[in-house]
C-alpha cells in the first residue's frame, strides 16, 4: 500500500546517493583474476561471496571486513601457495577503496534540494560507521538531512526504532533506496511506503528471492528525479 | 588546575571500565612467537606497532584494523615465505577477539552506581563503533550513563564538541581514563579536569613523552574507588 500523507522521506546512501558497489565489484574482479591461476574466476567470486556473508556476523559490513574476507578466501583457494604480493595487493586495494572519492548519483542532489522545503528528510544507511561518516562528509550532502542514521542492520526493528525516535508515524514515512532487501521489504513490512530505485549492480548479499516479494507492494522508479512527480501525485 | 565545581564526570571505556588491551597484547605475543622463525619477537612487535600506527589513518582503530595490520606486518617480515596457516591463524585470532566476553575492571561499577545520583555521567570512548557498541551492550553498564559518545579521535576539538553538545562548562567537566594522551592531556588542554587511572598495560600508540606532560596538571589515582573521596574533598 502506498500512502498519500507522506511527511518524512528517507534515503539510503550507498548506491542511492552515491556510487559504492562498483568499487567492491572492481576489487572483486581484480582479485578473482589474480587468483585465476588457482581457480576459475567465477568459482573464486562465489567462494568470496560465501566468505563475506559468513563474516558479516563477526566482522560486519564495510571495506575492512571485505579486505579480511578477500584475504581469507584467497588464502583458502590458493591452498598453501598464496604469494606475498597477492596479500599485499589485497590490502592495497582496501586502502585505495578507503581513500576513493565520493561520486554523487546523477540527479539526486537536485531532488534533495527540491524536497527539502516540503518534507522532513532522513538519511538511513548501514555499514561501518567510520566509513559511512567519511563518505557523508566528502559527499557534502549532510546539509539536506534533518537526521542521519547509520545502522548495523536495516531490518523492521531498526526502522521501528527510527520512526519512534523521530516521532514519525508509519503512514507518513517513505523510504527510498536501491536495495529491496534493506530499503523496501522491512519498511513495507511495518506499514510504511517504499520506492525502489535499482542501481545497475547489486551485491549478491542484498538480492532477495521472488518469494520474499510475495504480496509486498512498492513503487519502482528508474531514477531519483521521478520521485518529484510521484510525490506530487499523492 | 583541578576544579571544585565538577558536575559532569566522564569515563573512558577500554581499560577504564572494562579490560581491553590484554586481548591485543595476547594476540601480539602469539603472532610475534609464530613469526619468530623469521625475526626475533621484539623486532616483529616493533614492526607491527609501526604498521598499526601508520594504518590508523586509513583503517582506524579496532580489531579489524588490527587484523589487517598483523597480516601486513607478518607478510612483510616473512619476506615471501608466509604460510597459509599463519594467515588463517591471524584471522581466527581476530574472530576470537570480536567474540570475547567483556570483563569489568574491578570496583568500577560500584563507583558508577555511587556517582550516578550526584553527577551527570558520560562514557566517552574512541574506536570502531560496532566493536564499542558490542562491548557497551555486553558490559551492561550503559544504564549508568546519561550520554555515550564513540569518537574517531579524542582530541581537544572532540572534547570541545561534546561539552558544547551537552551544555557542560569546562570547569564543571572531569574526565577519568587510563590514557594520558586521550583522556588527560586534551581535557586539561581545554580547561577541564582529568583523573588518570593507569591500567597495567598501555598500547605504545597511546604513550606520551615527558615533554607532552610539561605544565599539565592532573590527578593520578590507582583505582576507581579513590574517585569518591577525591570528589568529596573538592
Amino acid at each position: 500500500m502506498f500512502h498519500g500523507k507522506v511527511k518524512a522521506v528517507a534515503f539510503d546512501a550507498d548506491d542511492t546517493l552515491w556510487v559504492n558497489e562498483p568499487f567492491f565489484d572492481r576489487a572483486k574482479a581484480e582479485i578473482a583474476d589474480m587468483m585465476s591461476c588457482y581457480v576459475p574466476a567465477e568459482r573464486f567470486t562465489e567462494f568470496l561471496e560465501h566468505t563475506q556473508s559468513r563474516n558479516i556476523n563477526v566482522f560486519g559490513y564495510g571495506v575492512k571486513s571485505f579486505v579480511i574476507s578477500m584475504i581469507e578466501a584467497a588464502n583458502k583457494v590458493a591452498d598453501g601457495r598464496i604469494k606475498a604480493s597477492d596479500i599485499a595487493r589485497i590490502i592495497e586495494l582496501g586502502r585505495d577503496m578507503l581513500n576513493s572519492p565520493v561520486e554523487h548519483i546523477e540527479g539526486v542532489e537536485s531532488v534533495l534540494h527540491a524536497l527539502g522545503g516540503e518534507y522532513k528528510l532522513l538519511m538511513i544507511t548501514k555499514g561501518d560507521v567510520a566509513e559511512q561518516q567519511r563518505k557523508i562528509s566528502l559527499s557534502g550532502m549532510s546539509v539536506y538531512f534533518e537526521h542521519i542514521e547509520i545502522l548495523a542492520e536495516k531490518d523492521e526493528a531498526a526502522y521501528e526504532r527510527i520512526l519512534h525516535k523521530h516521532s514519525i508515524r508509519h503512514e507518513e514515512f517513505l523510504m527510498v533506496g536501491n536495495s529491496v532487501k534493506s530499503d523496501v521489504l522491512p519498511v513495507v513490512g511495518i506499514g510504511g511506503s517504499a520506492v525502489h530505485i535499482p542501481f545497475h549492480t547489486t551485491w549478491a548479499h542484498e538480492v532477495v528471492s521472488l518469494d520474499d516479494l510475495c504480496g509486498r507492494e512498492y513503487v519502482e522508479l528508474s531514477r531519483a528525479s521521478e520521485l518529484l512527480p510521484l510525490l506530487l501525485s499523492l
